[in-house]
């Protein structure tokens, strides 16, 4: 579960945490972000109200306001538990041949990011980021560098077996990779798939010069 | 001077416009845009209101309602009007160099990312783009196509010189080039300057296979 911990101190009991206290805390919490994701996919970020969201996850807004201290708080942690591991962690596959495993992975995020829920919710995401600097520098801490170090990883690994030319930056190449496919989503440049996905990964991986 | 034709029909002056009124009218004009650039980068864009531009602009409500129809329009037709030509056209020097020419390009659009006023301008407009489809498609059709469009033209020059492969997609190769950029100046993953712009270049010049 994750929680936006440099903004608020997260669960805080006001009895002492007995395990069944807990358990019932961990539901609510887990209950309060899943309909935090479903309403934002269904009236926009915009007209999502703390009351809205009490209401769908069948606890009280004092419940809320216990946890987040605002609404960009809570959409930012439902933001976080759905796309992170349990623990926070994130590892490519390595079956051994980089390019098979980046090609997967810039497939699964065009999925990922064009899947109609999950679309509203980075998009609310996105916008909110622009004015709060708090918010989009905890997006990038927790979410986007661990994928970008985690895609990091794996090209570091290449070069090691060969794969990949030893004169490269491997953070520079994880952001040759996404950000394309960042901005043909955000700005809708065009359509968003696996042949754009290949294209993008086969360009990084011949260059444009002349052969 | 850019307008949002699509979405409202322009100026439409009440009296016959003769050549004073016209003046006068492109004056106002001008001055709305202006000084809605000048109070976004001072308040950001939510505090941004229809009064404040009207008082900053030396203009009446009713003359900006007479032109636009929201904020977030005023708001699009200002930064199309910091970023393109006068006639909307954009074209990329060719100097018969395509490295040296996309670099400056490049370099180009990092230093207008990175400009303060610049940046609160662009990052309102990203959030807006975000629920208001309409005006990311506009943003799209008039501002980003055209950039896209004219690098697309100067890399498909550059297959015609034999400086750059032809097996590759012109349109792609934009892509790719602008895509990691504005990923790290809209999510701030690190520093966004000539270094990143000339590692982005190197990387797509030669790709990352080992040579």
């Amino acid at each position: 579960m994750n929680h936006l911990n440099s903004m608020e101190p997260g669960p805080r009991p006001v009895t002492p945490p007995g395990p069944d206290v807990s358990r019932r805390s961990g539901r609510a919490h887990k209950a309060i972000l899943a309909a935090t994701r479903e309403l934002v996919a269904e009236v926009g970020y915009q007209r999502l109200t703390i009351e809205g969201i009490a209401s769908a996850a069948g606890v009280g807004k004092q419940t809320i306001y216990r946890w987040w201290r605002s609404k960009a708080a809570i959409l930012f942690d439902a933001v976080l538990d759905a796309n992170s591991q349990e623990d926070g962690s994130v590892e490519l596959p390595n079956t051994g041949d980089v390019e098979a495993d980046l090609r997967l992975v810039l497939r699964e995020s065009v999925a990922a990011m064009v899947d109609p829920d999950n679309d509203r919710l980075q998009r609310a995401i996105t916008a909110e980021i622009q004015t709060d600097l708090a918010v989009a520098g905890e997006l990038v801490r927790r979410l986007l560098r661990p994928q970008l170090d985690a895609t990091q990883a794996r090209i570091a690994a290449g070069i090691r077996d060969g794969q990949v030319d030893g004169s490269v930056d491997p953070g520079m190449v994880a952001e040759l990779l996404f950000g394309p496919v960042f901005h043909r989503w955000l700005l809708r440049t065009g359509d968003l798939d696996d042949a754009f996905a290949d294209g993008v990964l086969d360009l990084v991986l011949t260059g444009i010069r002349p052969r």
